[in-house]
């Protein structure tokens, strides 16, 4: 006889929270295990909330960014944003950490990635066709490129500084440097550099 | 305007990932907007899982560890355990522990938990009075208490010898093999095999 295991159903549970990010085998059984002894009061809701997802849950054409079906997008409402900015970020949870700096008001473009040849990610993956488009047809004068300065994130800013060069629209990165609250003990020497040649007069 | 957020299907998913054990804000963020983005293949599959749990496992009534609804279970099945141990756990989890240690081949008893005053669980609380009728009923020579090492396990175990004082069963322990303070869960199959084997009665 092989050992005793978890029925059926369980394992199926534990092998699909396996899958997800963040969590290896021990987390995806205890939280299993968890779910089953709270009973159907917790895995209810979450049952409910994830087959909702992909029916209520939609990305705007336009931006990227996630939208309640049927209804119009927030951030590409043209009363409430400035139109002739275009702010290129990699995933929909950048748009909301730029919202939450309160530092932007203009237009969003989620790419969906960054290009990276190793995981097979390339320009036709990425919504660089439709950020072209956009910019071909739109009333942007600048598209700020807010992709991570990671070696990747580079590459992808470089290629669509490239796409978009000859669109007559002004093409920016984010600055780099320190971190707020960063002492100079914590940064590495990269981010040094960059911080250092990035300087700017205090008056 | 407010600051634009996350669809509330999200937002909801995003709560409720939160209650998950072992979850944070960022952690259950980033799991619901993955889920998101890898789209229905990923989300249906864990929402039905998740969905029948409640509908397709349950509680096996003798030894309280998971059983598929209307199957017998594996591990109270007489032709194949030892009947005259029954070995006390707190999880059920915990028996599949001991199970994959090799260590033991008798039957099982899910407790549900430790006795906690502080936490309000109190004996009523615990599959307790099961396990006296149990033992005065059946055909157990010894219990063997698999309970934690730790402040409350240990008063389990004590309040567990008592209950069963007088029905002629012999009461053991698990070898203090296990860490001062640790819970079964975060011990390896080696130690809980020695400590299976180390097993010294209480009275």
């Amino acid at each position: 006889m092989a050992n005793a295991d978890y029925p059926g159903p369980i394992l199926k549970l534990i092998t699909l929270l396996r899958g997800l990010p963040g969590l290896g085998p021990r987390s995806a059984e205890r939280m299993a295990l968890w779910l089953m002894e709270q009973g159907p009061s917790r895995s209810g809701p979450l049952a409910q909330a994830l087959g909702a997802l992909a029916h209520e849950v939609a990305a705007c054409d336009e931006c990227g960014f996630f939208i309640e079906r049927a209804q119009a997008c927030e951030l590409c409402d043209g009363t409430r944003r400035d139109r002739s900015l275009i702010c290129v970020v990699e995933r929909a949870a950048d748009v909301l950490r730029l919202e939450r700096s309160g530092a932007y008001k203009g237009l969003y473009h989620v790419l969906g990635g960054k290009l990276s040849p190793l995981d097979n990610v390339t320009p036709e993956d990425l919504r660089i066709e439709a950020l072209r488009v956009r910019v071909a047809q739109g009333a942007a004068r600048e598209v700020i490129l807010a992709v991570g300065s990671d070696v990747e994130g580079e590459a992808t800013a470089g290629y669509l500084a490239d796409v978009l060069s000859g669109s007559g629209v002004a093409v920016s990165r984010l600055a780099q440097g320190l971190p707020a609250g960063g002492a100079l003990d914590h940064v590495d020497e990269l981010t040094l550099y960059q911080a250092m040649n990035g300087r700017r007069p205090l008056r």
